[in-house]
């Protein structure tokens, strides 16, 4: 099938693999007549690139986005603009260890049921540079994004069992850190789990959360395409994401329904909420407060530490995976939640606008 | 737009409202030659028919399904199955004191600023009889999946802070018991503290497990049609699921690499794996063992305790809401995870015929 | 596959068999606020149903629409639209004739070929009676389009060679011949035409043409989605078309560039053309002139006389068959081009509304 | 909207106008195990690449085709593959003639009415160009398919009024003269009409046709996904083409039931067809034997002589475009016809797959 699509009007199509001559984006259904260049999206790449910190990757992988397509003296067509970096760390390397055995926590066993083989330079498909494109895509999404007055924050709320302190948030120290923490103190004591793991050549997870503001109510579609929906499958088709939470998600479970419901109140003339627990989604659509979410990192897969697994003609073995991998991929990956959201997002803006038959009207009588 | 559909291969459409005719679904695309009747759908719809206990909703609402095409000679044609549940429990009701008021917790809100108005009558199209029609259309699914020898579970796992045990374990207990757990001494437990929110006229949530055997290898697919992604989109669109999650989930980002990753063996002559923190879905793909996914319910929206909200019209307001609630809706909900889970695995496993030459050829050939 | 839906934000899916308990369909997506009740559904199906004249079946189906949900105080709320027409004429009859026989023309041959078998009974899913759903659907587009200012209008051109002449062209005639011909001497020549067919027990086939006022121009999207394309796609999966053209169609492909293009001019300070060869869509999108489109429908499958074909168990056998049967299927395929028409376009109107960011910005400042 | 995209599981994703920095298309859901190299796509490519003889553009494109992803060791992986066509002739060149006028036949006013401006470089998006990613993607299309013994061969049925002769037939001088006939003779008469035009600063049209040998019976998908519907859509979507007819198309509006029903036989031990004037489709679902169908090319819309037309700014004017254009695009759309047959068809064999339980069961056993 083809998976690599995602979205109904703001169309994103990926393609690539780590050890392939580069990884790319189609993003179709851009509105026209937004202003954008490189450094658009560039910023946005050069906070998943590697070698930022000593806690990801070394490799130097550079991540320099080029448009091919869709601008025309600056500013979108309306037609699909195509990005595209290329792969230069491509070194010529041994790859005799993994190419018949199955790295247990990866794609390589379940690739081979499916596809009768593998590109096994790196993961290929599975690879975390094909999130590369997902970023590219959702820069442009954010920018739209901001221009109409709405805002997609993401950071790290938990590096293994160090989350940050909601009486220490402070969303301007985020970038002045390793791990993209609002909590320069949970950074720290981050900083030290991961240094123990990286002793023991192990590796560790975390908790990825995103905030926005500004989003209109009313959007997102009842049933079947639910605002958390398909925020959820947006979330849960990265790679190393084993859950997803909306508002106070697994702890609502616990709660009580008088506790749990978020009264409506008047402020500033305007209908809002007392609390927000919910995470501004209600019966799939947003309810114009702030949206929150939550996604889960499972530990980086490829580790130092020797580990029991099969080969592909079903023998025994141990293994033991060398490189340069990032013992923790949760920094990296908040670029990342925040571009799924805005892409999701933007979509569902633009869906929303057929809701009603007099804004249609109106629409087109303009 | 359109988000009352779900599915690519096996495509399942509702509709209807709580207060309206009825409800219903069009299975399109489920294969010909599945031996087919009423019967096979209705003793799954009766898993989720109020009034089973004292912890369910009095209402008497029958829920009888009636196939009304797709079917020929008791076999199904290949062709859309339309059924429909008439809604038999209209006693005409006063509902002045909702029709200009936002319940919280509920879509009222929201459905105003998307739609200008909304059908007030019991919540309408966001009311939980919807899921009636997602259970009929599982409940093929679900046929199709055993006679392909796959099993679909589902139970609760916990309600409020009370979970099964795992030494308890005991799948054959789970209909016995009115909250669907399989571990007779947990739903003691859950039925002391649902009689307590009872009293307190309030409510509460819970979480759902499915367990799925017999999933083939490498059915998902990449990126952004991760079996994970799907089943996520489909456990989130379900009414009052604030998260979800596959495998271990959010305790993974407590763990680490070499605890986390599962190590692959080989048992009885085939690839396996000796535990399962993945939940049987590795880079998306199923891997071939025991798929295990969660949902969190959130407490039941409508209580009868006081609460505070406002009016259509923008004024501050107190609001208690009366009539006969679930006072949680975790054991009606688990069916309704089966069967979104059923549908999302048997679209997954249609699509994953493509993906491979040589079996398309051998296809063909016969 | 999941064949019976067709549209991205106006969605349409239908369901039934001709022998079957009765047809529908669901209409997800319709914008909310339209009032909407049967009659304005029944208006349309009254124009394909049987029995209207000597030259349509004479089978009495009624045909009379139900509205089961979507609706509340009289207007769509937003959600969808569920319609159901149930099969009246359901009369007890020996179809051992045509059980295992493949009817030349029909789709048994091919449905079984499928699906492994098929519900003879009629023809099935594959019978003309499928189009009264996608006329439910498109009365519904019709009456959105109409609050617009759009008008959709067809009607037969020709019944085999006997062809509307231009200079006769007179729509308040269309409905007041069997054949729903714009010019009454037209209608004559081909009732007689069609006499002496069924003289012979043998069909005969015709054109429908299709005419659209009152689009903006600019909706469509390029590429696949061309609204020429689209249109394309619904009308010639209307049962019995061979053939489509926009504007001259054929007739272009013998004409030269300086001829064929139409030149554009400023009329009422607006851009017009001065002609409309291209039949109001350039580049895949309208351009505010008429859109006008051609349906070529070849002669009616069932006829009396006999003919060679072979049995389901590979004999070779003749065959007639007998039955109600139009002579021609042209006059009531009419509305179905029309409705097909309705739909297509509306869909496409709807996502148009997201091609430029200043509109978009706009939509969402009010 | 995204109208970049066709297909449901072989997905096409195209982007790129005529004067950016190139042309490329992403092929998503191709199976894996397809030998697959440049060559493979190129040979295609040269088919439709300008300069082929005097009776199209002299621009030199080159046209040569880069694979960027998707292979692995020579073999499709079954992930994107992802290729591009970068553009070399982008000679500066003055467009202030073109760049604040409408073309009549072009894209520009609807361009520029759907998104606000355009690119008026040359056509942009709605340059024939982009047919060239149509081509590379429809290459891989054409491999799949010739292993499984299908095979796809379209060829000029006329050029203006001078059609091919039945009794000339002769498909092995197709790729023998510059307008792809396979009549040496109707090819002479084309020339000489094609040179008239040219002499008067003109252009012309003409009519491809396509026939497919290897299909098996049964696919394509009842109702709106018909084989013949999606055809349609696939051939409609080719800039120029303003008609489709499948088998006999229009001409049989004139025939008789008696006459148009092919009747069945049995030939070789297999059900076969006397005649084929259903073009080899019946209920929207192959029967097995040639499919055929017909595109209606409209002359080059670029032309030398002078017209009548408006400025952006709402002034009438008189136009004369000078450049490099093809007197008449049917020769090179041939293999563009060829492509998007090939694209739609492995797109409903593979969707195909699942319409029978039995064969479903069958796959997985294995």
């Amino acid at each position: 099938m083809a998976g690599s699509t995602f979205g109904t009007l703001f169309r994103v199509t990926t393609w690539g693999e780590t050890h392939g001559k580069g990884v790319g984006v189609v993003v179709d259904g851009c509105p026209a007549g937004l202003s954008l260049c490189e450094d658009d999206i560039q910023k946005y790449l050069d906070r998943r690139k590697p070698g930022q910190s000593r806690y990801t990757t070394k490799r130097n992988e550079g991540d320099e986005v080029e448009i091919l397509s869709g601008i025309f003296e600056g500013k979108t067509t309306g037609t699909p603009i195509s990005m595209i970096v290329f792969n230069k760390d491509q070194r010529s390397k041994d790859y005799s260890n993994i190419m018949d055995v199955y790295r247990p926590g990866h794609a390589d066993y379940t690739f081979d049921m499916k596809y009768g083989f593998r590109d096994y330079r790196g993961g290929g498909r599975s690879s975390g540079r094909e999130t590369i494109a997902r970023v590219a895509a959702g820069a442009i999404a954010a920018k739209v994004l901001k221009e109409m007055g709405i805002e997609v924050f993401a950071y790290t709320e938990a590096i293994g069992p160090h989350s940050i302190d909601k009486e220490h948030w402070n969303p301007s120290v985020r970038d002045e850190n390793p791990f993209y923490m609002p909590d320069a103190e949970a950074a720290e004591r981050a900083a030290e789990f991961v240094e123990q793991r990286m002793r023991e050549k192990d590796s560790c997870g975390g908790i990825v959360a995103c905030r926005v503001t500004g989003m209109p109510a009313g959007v997102g579609e009842p049933v079947f395409e639910k605002l958390d929906a398909k925020l959820g499958q947006a979330i849960l088709s990265i790679g190393a994401v084993k859950g997803v939470e909306i508002g106070d998600g697994f702890a609502a479970t616990r709660s009580t329904g008088s506790k749990n419901n978020d009264a409506f109140c008047i402020r500033d003339g305007k209908v809002d909420k007392k609390t927000n627990h919910a995470g501004g989604i209600l019966g799939g659509m947003s309810d114009g407060t702030e949206i929150f979410l939550r996604a889960a990192f499972k530990p980086t897969a490829s580790i130092a530490a020797t580990q029991h697994t099969v080969t592909t003609s079903g023998e025994e073995r141990e293994i033991s995976i060398h490189g340069r991998h990032d013992p923790v991929i949760v920094p990296r990956a908040v670029v990342v939640v925040e571009m799924m959201t805005a892409i999701t997002l933007l979509d569902e803006l633009l869906m929303n606008m057929s809701s009603r038959l007099d804004k249609i009207k109106a629409f087109y009588q303009r």
